[in-house]
C-alpha cells in the first residue's frame, strides 16, 4: 500500500452521505424514493424513454438535465438497431452502480483511486424470448463483471472495495434477487 | 374492434422472427448470445458506459452505431447529477423491452397500434443503500408500469398484448427472477 501525503480525493462527499444516513435514520419517511422513466413507442421495436425527475426526501426533484434514450432490437432480429437493446441498458445500470459504489467505498476507506474500468457481459439463449423452448428463460443466464482497478491500495484492499460495492448496490440487488413488477393498462 | 382494410403495419418483421425461431430451434448453438457494455469511472459517482457490439448467431456483430451513457448520483446524494442514476437505466431497460414486445405481439396478432406510451416507477427505501438498516433491501421494493395504448382492438385484446409481452420479456424476467452475477477483479 502506498501512503499518500495528500488527502484521498475520489470526488465523493462521504461525510454528506454519513450525515444523510444519520438524518434519514431519524426520519425514515424521507428515505422513501421513487425513480421514474417514461417511454414512447416510435415504430417497430424502436422506442424512446425520457428521464426527468424523481421523488425523495419528501419532495419532487428535477434532475439537472433531462435525458432521452432510444432503444431498439438489432438487425439480426430483423429490426433497425436505432439504439441499444433493452438488456444492454440493464448492463449499463449494473456496471455504473457498481463503479459508483467502488468510488464511494474507496473514499470512505481513505483509498485513492487512479483508474477504474469494467467490462460486463450477459449471456442469453434467445430461444427463450423467441418462444421456441419453454425450458429456456427469457433473460440472462448469467452476468459476468470484470474490474481493472488502479488504486493506492493492496490487491486485497481492492478486492474488498468491490465486494463492499456489491453488498450495497441497488442494481446488483435488483438483478440477483426478485423484484415485484406490476403492469397495468389504462 | 375496428376492422382495417390495410394490412397491419407496426414496423415489426414478424415473419423474419418466426423464421428465426425455426432456424434457431434446428441450430440451438446459434441462439447463444452475449450482450456487453464497458464502463469507465470518471470522478465521484460519475461513470461512462459504452455499447458497441455483441455476440450471436455464432459471430461477433457491431451495432450500427456506438453509444455512450453517463451515469451519476443526484445532488440530493451530494453528487453532481451528470447523468441518470443506475437504477433509472434499469427502468429504461424494462419499459423499452415491454414496449418492443407489445409492438411485436400486436404485429403477430394483426392488431394495428396507433400510439403506445408507458410510465414506469420504482420505489426504493434508501436506508438500504446507505447501510442504515440491514432489514431494508438495496434495490426497488417494487416497480409499477402503466401503459396507455391506442390500437385498433378491444380493451381485452390490448390487455392481452401487454400480458404476452411480459411473458416473453427478457428484462421483465431479469428483474422479477434472480440472475447469477459474478464480479471479479483483475
Amino acid at each position: 500500500m502506498t501512503t499518500s501525503e495528500t488527502p484521498t480525493d475520489n470526488g465523493v462527499n462521504v461525510q454528506a452521505l454519513l450525515d444523510a444516513r444519520t438524518a434519514l435514520t431519524d426520519a425514515p419517511e424521507a428515505a422513501q424514493f421513487t425513480w421514474r422513466a417514461s417511454n414512447q413507442w416510435l415504430r417497430g421495436t424502436h422506442s424512446r424513454s425520457a428521464i426527468t425527475g424523481f421523488f425523495g426526501l419528501g419532495a419532487e426533484h428535477n434532475h439537472r438535465s433531462s435525458w432521452s434514450f432510444d432503444a431498439d432490437h438489432p438487425e439480426v432480429f430483423a429490426s433497425e438497431d436505432n439504439g441499444p437493446t433493452p438488456v444492454e441498458y440493464v448492463l449499463v445500470g449494473l456496471a455504473s452502480c457498481l463503479t459508483a459504489g467502488v468510488a464511494a467505498v474507496a473514499q470512505n476507506r481513505g483509498i485513492q483511486l487512479n483508474a477504474v474500468k469494467a467490462t460486463i457481459e450477459g449471456d442469453m439463449d434467445v430461444l427463450g424470448i423467441l418462444g421456441a423452448d419453454p425450458d429456456v428463460r427469457n433473460g440472462f443466464n448469467g452476468i459476468r463483471v470484470h474490474y481493472e482497478i488502479d488504486a493506492d491500495a493492496t490487491p486485497e484492499e481492492i478486492e474488498a472495495l468491490v465486494a463492499q460495492s456489491q453488498k450495497r448496490s441497488a442494481v446488483y440487488d435488483v438483478i440477483t434477487n426478485p423484484v415485484n413488477v406490476t403492469v397495468e393498462v389504462a
